[in-house]
């Protein structure tokens, strides 16, 4: 079970409706996010439906769930969740690109890899400081001198930072410099780094197990958000199948269903996905068409010469390509490219940032999102 | 190796090639498309580089190839070849939309269908009338009658006809009937098959076999071509993996990875995929942004009767959204709907049917189909 | 629905209870092993429950099976199906050794491979003479010449012979001249082959899909069973996964999983499951200690040079080892060689080729057969 | 590279082969288990090769290995490793099993479940403390209580305990109770983790990744060698595929496959791999067959009151049948039973305890071990 609180509730009203359910025999997990504020509840259903939650203050909605993951279901007539880091939106009606180098190598690489993201529509830089590697005699990234270059380059371009950590004892080291923390493919299923991120304070990016089914995604999910974080974007980025030609399969359909299943907006990694530079763009535009809110991909200024992963990278000669691919796409589905809305904010008009369509904005090409999110099975 | 021919080449010039590789001790197999004659060659690869074959009367260019598939290899500099079903293209430059039910079962059900489908913009109707099933206790398909079924209705509409092909034993049947013939996932490797309906002078729609690489995908489309049939559409409809919230897992990375490495196009079938109605729609703009060369759907005038497949079939509700997503993912792509030129054509403007496109057509939205050939690794 | 007849049944009381169902409106399809007749019935089941089937002459049992196979269901209480190939047993109780080469070059090799498979405890000689290959342009077996090579090596060594069938149209040609008829992991679900075999009136190896769930292969031996074989042989030979040290996976739970489900057969094929020499023994020790019901294995005289899945093919080198551990791994089981009991049978001692184990001769090692058939679930 | 230190080397010779690796410009990793130390180098392999390392004091071999993992490589000629947990050994030569319950519930549950390893033949004690669960509403173990509970059931039992550690955090917590470190199959690839128990100084039981490729497997066996422990053994417990009849697919062919490429010891879980009881037996016997060098299951004293994985747990009443296939398999692969030598070691004999076959114990059905080694590709 769970209750999806107001736009306008406040601490208290939370802080009232967990005393409730637990002087009623049961628990209740505080989720909160910019958007929303939901509270999941575990204990006897049919007791708990009937102590008058939806009356109380601050409560929008009290809906059943799954067993698995609540605080993430997507509730019917709930609209879905819009993360906002440090200012740059990832949900529904915008179109977020996040680009920069798989590892952070020296100052000069990063902040040219940024211009890069720039030049490509990009509005978060990604970029990794500790770097899992199937070998331990491969480069295992820079760690927090990484972090401070990263920091460096924000400074520079003013692109907020998604940085991956990789143990629960570095996620205040992390957190101390990135705007989002990543939790990689090979740690999905890491349960205390989950639990400590969702305690940290920062949104997160979650990528798919390289061999995870949606819902063992989902319920990662929701161990961050029952520890207190509802700021988490999902993101596909292949899974593991009998095909060789691409280093894994991208689940393009693992889009939709997640959107179906979670409120939680879904991003797509076209690079780690096919693990070959001449996909990405192909995988992105397709990304953006079967309705993800957004893409993250590898740049590097010199892909040939890269210290991880040069064969996926794009490199500068790439750039234009992407930024029109990713550009026309999200026209196409009726979304506002978010670089649109951080550069309004820039000047003041930070009114629009949940990302909400605005009627007739998206010209004739109507009807992506909305159809989309139309005859999906929810919760 | 392999040779093609120019477009103005004749049958003796094709038996010129022949008969010199022959007099050099190698085996030369003729393969001829609506589109192109390429002859693949067996033997000393370097005795067969020195005997004079590009000087040949008709010869456009001598290729080296994998020793695997050749008739259907990718030459760089050769343009992807355009199939034409009786009338309708499909290749690059067009967007080609097929439709129909799963399965025949009665004239009336079949000619609703039809109508939905063009209505959809479809311009072939698919439609089993024998039917592959899992359970030997399952609807077999209705067999010679629902050929004589598909018949009527495209007299009726005007829609040339896609139809399965179970046996070699029932080729030349369905051949009687059919416009194109279809191989389905579970024979991609019925060899016997494979054979027969390269020998029956009809277009053929390939479907990858569920567990098959693209590699062998293209291998069973050399089974076809090399005893004579060149118009092969490549079809991918899911491969199966360990997620289960879909009943295969589509692989839309073998849209481009399928188009670098073979010059045959290659439709995506969404319904049978996913098997699930809600994510036709999404699959299918994801499809056609991934560069596929058609789509190709389930439809059903009531698909919570249908006798086969019926939760993954669209309804008659379903149809405007279908239209619009396939149309503007096409003009994303800057692809025109086959509809267009089909719709030309009975008014005499046949000269565009090769599927090329106008220079200036595409408007704003450019890049499409052309930078999805760019930077592919070929041959 | 399925009717297990007694095995003093005749053929009249078959056609009673045909008659009896269909008088009540439904449909029966008999299928005839050489151990047992079942008959499956569709229709109403709670009426068909009510008519008086199980009082009928030459019933034994009456029971509730799955809606998909019903012939070849376990049903709790009756043993498992013996299927005799030539006099030679293949179920509980006996390790039946196949062997022979992947495919049939020529009479010498053939011969030589034979007397290896003799040398290495094997009763069954394999070697295809239709081969399925990948690729158009590898060796396809010698047809008909390949056949008559195996009938005469039979001649020679005693050895009855299972070899592939590729097409509904060449089984009538290939069982002329076979004991056994194998059906290939890619044509497991080639559903008029299946049909074809079924008539065809001669045991039945049937391959397991390489993307196959054990429940397709079941519905696929329904297939056959449903018209009219009931001598069928389950072969696990490998499925496809994400692993690459191996050419497929063994399925080595496929063996207690199938048995559990199914009365049939059930034997491992080792050498095409890995695609590796070295693991063919391993495997089939593992095959055997599972509780498979024989092992199949590819014998060369000279790997090297061998024209087909030369890599994993044993040689005469191998064969003194490979004897060992399937002998050594049978009787772990309590199970006895195949080999004794066709040798015994030469002097006449026929009466044990149902397979049933006497008691006592097992010795210490008992519980293998018994055990593994405990506790499982079934139908 | 890769020098492995003969049996007598002291510390002394360790670091002066050490020393002389770094003045040569390279850099040296020394692994140590109870039964060997191995080195391991990386730099310029051609200058490393040139400089006496095969002269210096202590050095049995010098070989040279992959780029990937080192100091777990096989290298040919050199024994198989024996891990020994408090006296406990894990080899070839001998059968180790290990049991107990999934997770520690209770004091009396978890004595109980040990009196139940114990008369199966177990010689080592599994449980869990900490839990990695799917959901984050499970059960998620009794955390130090239950490392309390596992170290106060080895005092009354004598058994040593096996138990899963899930965060470099509390790896000296677990330490201190734990006579082996489990790393479960979701942390297989948390690279800090592995580095953490690494230094811990214990023996390591690592799962494999239910998507791991056997070379990852490896690899990550090789993050922990790599800072400083030697002692541990790789455990398949099943991998993911398409079928859907088995929780997993134990892939059986792993064990002969990773025991070519290491040195190390492989046991098997048939329990997690299947998660089915009735499979249990039949697998473990299986493993035994394919030259595992032991096998970890679960057991419950009431499976059906168990708060993890009951539906895989053995009761009381199989346990007769797992002790007796257990030790008939591993007679058949002339191997000892570990609880012999563990048995015989508290009157004294200790001097077996490495594992190794002395000639002729083995009796009639010899062969086992030897012939799986044979013929395995190595290094």
């Amino acid at each position: 079970m769970m209750v999806v609180m107001s736009g306008d509730a406040t601490h208290q009203d939370a802080h009232q409706v967990v005393a409730l359910v637990r002087s009623a025999g049961g628990e209740a997990f505080v989720s909160r996010g910019g958007n929303r504020t939901v509270i999941g509840l575990t204990g006897d259903a049919e007791l708990l439906g009937s102590i008058g939650l939806h009356r109380m203050r601050g409560v929008e909605r009290v809906a059943r769930t799954s067993d698995g993951y609540r605080l993430v279901s997507r509730v019917p007539g709930v609209e879905r969740s819009v993360v906002d880091v440090a200012g740059v939106p990832i949900g529904p009606g915008t179109m977020t690109l996040i680009a920069g180098p798989c590892a952070v190598e020296t100052p000069e690489q990063t902040l040219q890899a940024a211009r890069l993201a720039l030049a490509a529509g990009a509005v978060l830089l990604r970029g990794g400081a500790f770097k899992p590697r199937t070998s331990p005699y491969s480069f295992q990234g820079l760690g927090e001198r990484g972090l401070r270059i990263l920091a460096d380059v924000r400074e520079e371009t003013g692109l907020p930072v998604v940085t991956e950590v990789l143990s629960a004892g570095d996620v205040e080291l992390v957190a101390g410099y990135a705007d989002m923390l990543q939790i990689g493919t090979r740690n999905m299923q890491n349960f205390p780094l989950l639990q400590a991120v969702g305690e940290a304070g920062r949104p997160v990016l979650l990528k798919r197990g390289m061999n995870a089914t949606v819902e063992e995604w989902l319920m990662a999910a929701e161990y961050i958000a029952q520890r207190g974080t509802l700021d988490i974007v999902l993101c596909e980025r292949g899974i593991r199948t009998f095909e060789t030609s691409t280093r894994n399969t991208l689940d393009i359909s693992a889009v939709p269903v997640a959107q179906g299943l979670s409120h939680l907006p879904v991003v797509v990694d076209p690079s780690h996905s096919a693990g070959r530079r001449d996909l990405v763009v192909p995988l992105s535009r397709a990304a953006v068409a079967a309705g993800a809110d957004g893409v993250i991909v590898d740049l590097h200024p010199r892909p040939e010469t890269s210290l991880c992963d040069g064969p996926q990278a794009l490199g500068g000669q790439d750039v234009p390509e992407l930024a029109r691919a990713v550009e026309d796409a999200a026209r196409l589905m009726g979304r506002r490219p978010a670089r649109d809305l951080t550069g309004r904010r820039e000047s003041g008009e930070s009114g629009d940032l949940t990302g909400r369509r605005e009627s007739g904005e998206s010209g004739e090409l109507t009807g992506g999102e909305a159809s989309e999110d139309r005859g999906l099975v929810t919760v």
